[in-house]
């Protein structure tokens, strides 16, 4: 091959696939930034578009930005026309309901509809409009798609509403109380982004190969459904209805443990501390307050002790998901809506991400090293 | 972080992401394989089934397993009924034909109707037949969204026709002669795979966080849309048309190297010889023969000798783009289904990819590296 193959650590780990200055996680100190934020500390003081604008634009809106910001979201999050005939087809699709692969297959739909540019073309503020259509659109289609499952019609959002306030809206048609809005708002601000994660990879592949933003999306949807990318507050509220009450907590572990079951809600690849979006949302959980909290923070303690005496060294510690299913049980989403509400804040991450890509990126296409037989080995007669 | 991130060169080129036992290029040599077997040896001498299995098993079937094979196939290929009443939405969606899209949002709410099983499971004989369903019924589902935007009923595969003459067959509504069904087999039997491809490095990230086998395809169908993946033989006809005239080839030719366009049909990123492909293609359009084939092999020459002369060095040659625009043109495949015929075969290699992933990847995830301001700074009161 002229050149040399280059050997590197087994799934590309600590491998640099690119420069971003979108931010980054420093799992030893239990911190990550999105841009030079810590993202918690956005959490605690700003709005989600707030942090939408920052991540697309590179900076916190001032006032007239972040107004303009807002009326130029209100008409993008419609349900789309061309999508309402489809979209009884998708949600009812198989026997689960399957809300990311009914996302990817109504954006699909939309991106072919609406013609979107290739990330090859030059015209960035297309590329930024485009990207802006999918993330508004993302709640209105994941929640009509629900309630036509249901047997409920969709809604269309609120222009009095914000993007929380609205998804809480679109999924139950109440308006949701304040507190609980804002609460979900801090979850989907700590979730828009998290490092090098493997969907966001995947956004970033697809985008260096030129294409659109929905096929990139569609591709980190992909990812993102998949068991090993993490992100799923349903199974780790799941380990909570299982365990049922607090005197059965210790062999509950004890069993998943001898059994070499993983603990959903417990543990993180990069943290080895605890998980800053754990304790915001314990903090938020707190704050509403309830039985299921109480269960929920007395639970957590019990396996932290108990995993640090059988697992001595491995450091696990309650993650995202663990707090995350507690507050978003309080808040009224629905268990099936769980995973989709991560998606509808990390859409906005990785179309970050393929916004960067396109503005600067080389085409990722890694080696393989091959390692059957020599060829060519001649072809015998069929 | 603890340990250190790992620079390589952009794009990660020559970075071994994986090993593999499906094939690899070797570039200087202009020599491709599948397994231990050339490639164009596979194509002058095997079925397309044949090679599929290969592909899928890793060795060529004996008789009794090409039949069974082919049994196999012959349902799996019919287009699903739960498709028929969605795919007038998708083919007429938008202001030009975008079969890919068109394809990836079938497959996509396919793969949600079929309840696709997680790769991360470990039951991989239905991760094979999942595989098998989606090979299969991708050129069904493609040649309905052409016949559906052309005004046409779309049609059923008939169980006496192969891969490739139903294709055309699908297609056109009527079978092919033996000589141009043969030419398209060996199309497709030489772009089944090639290398560590994109799309293919796509289809493999998606797959090992474990997600089914229709999230690997529809990020992999992403990735091979991107204009930078390469493979669009309608491209290179263009060209064909738009030099129009023997006598017109080097003021065209000189005009697109002054003013830096790329010459479609010409140049590969591993190739630096003759590529394997356009010289069987050029052989098979040549034994079609008629005036098409003359222009284009007198064009290709002239084409080659002026590149030598501009970019001294370069060493550009014709691509498997150019050759497989004139053979699919003498096939009769309109246009618009050039590529999606290059995607008939591909499906094929980036299933094999998914399948070999599954069986013994780790989730591929690498890092970026941060380079904005020093985070955290204060956040601004909204």
């Amino acid at each position: 091959m002229g050149d040399e193959l280059i050997e590197v650590p087994a799934g590309l780990r600590k491998v640099v696939v690119t420069t971003t200055e979108l931010g980054d996680v420093h799992g030893d100190e239990g911190f990550y930034h999105y841009r030079e934020y810590s993202a918690i500390d956005l959490a605690q003081a700003r709005t989600f578009e707030d942090v939408w604008f920052l991540m697309f634009e590179g900076h916190l809106p001032a006032q007239a930005e972040r107004d303009a910001f807002v009326a130029e979201l209100t008409p993008l999050r419609a349900l789309p026309a061309e999508l309402r005939p489809v979209l009884p087809a998708i949600a009812l699709a198989g026997p689960r309901f399957n809300p990311l692969a009914g996302l990817r297959t109504a954006l699909s739909l939309l991106g072919a509809s609406r013609n979107l540019l290739p990330l090859w073309d030059t015209d960035t503020a297309q590329h930024r409009a485009d990207a802006k259509l999918i993330c508004a659109v993302t709640p209105t289609i994941l929640a009509a798609l629900y309630r036509i499952r249901a047997g409920l019609e969709p809604l269309e959002p609120r222009a009095d509403l914000d993007s929380a306030a609205n998804w809480l809206y679109l999924i139950s048609g109440a308006v949701p109380d304040p507190k609980r809005a804002r609460a979900v708002e801090q979850y989907l601000i700590a979730t828009v982004d998290h490092g090098f994660n493997a969907s966001t990879f995947t956004a970033r592949v697809v985008a260096s190969a030129g294409a659109d933003v929905v096929s990139a999306i569609a591709g980190a949807i992909g990812t993102f459904s998949g068991p090993l990318h993490g992100g799923a507050p349903d199974r780790a509220l799941e380990g909570l209805d299982e365990i049922g009450s607090v005197d059965k907590v210790d062999d509950w572990v004890r069993e998943k443990v001898e059994n070499g079951d993983r603990i959903m809600g417990f543990g993180h690849a990069v943290y080895t501390t605890d998980d800053p979006r754990s304790l915001m949302l314990r903090d938020i959980a707190r704050d509403i307050g309830g039985d299921l909290v109480e269960f929920a923070t007395t639970v957590e303690q019990r396996v932290v002790e108990i995993l640090a005496e059988l697992k001595p060294g491995r450091q696990l510690y309650a993650n995202v998901e663990f707090y995350a299913g507690v507050v978003m049980e309080l808040c009224g989403i629905p268990r099936a809506l769980f995973t989709p509400t991560f998606a509808v804040s990390r859409v906005v991450g990785w179309c970050a991400n393929i916004l960067e890509q396109a503005a600067g990126g080389k085409i990722i296409r890694p080696s393989a090293r091959y390692v059957g037989p020599t060829p060519p080995q001649p072809v015998p007669a069929g």
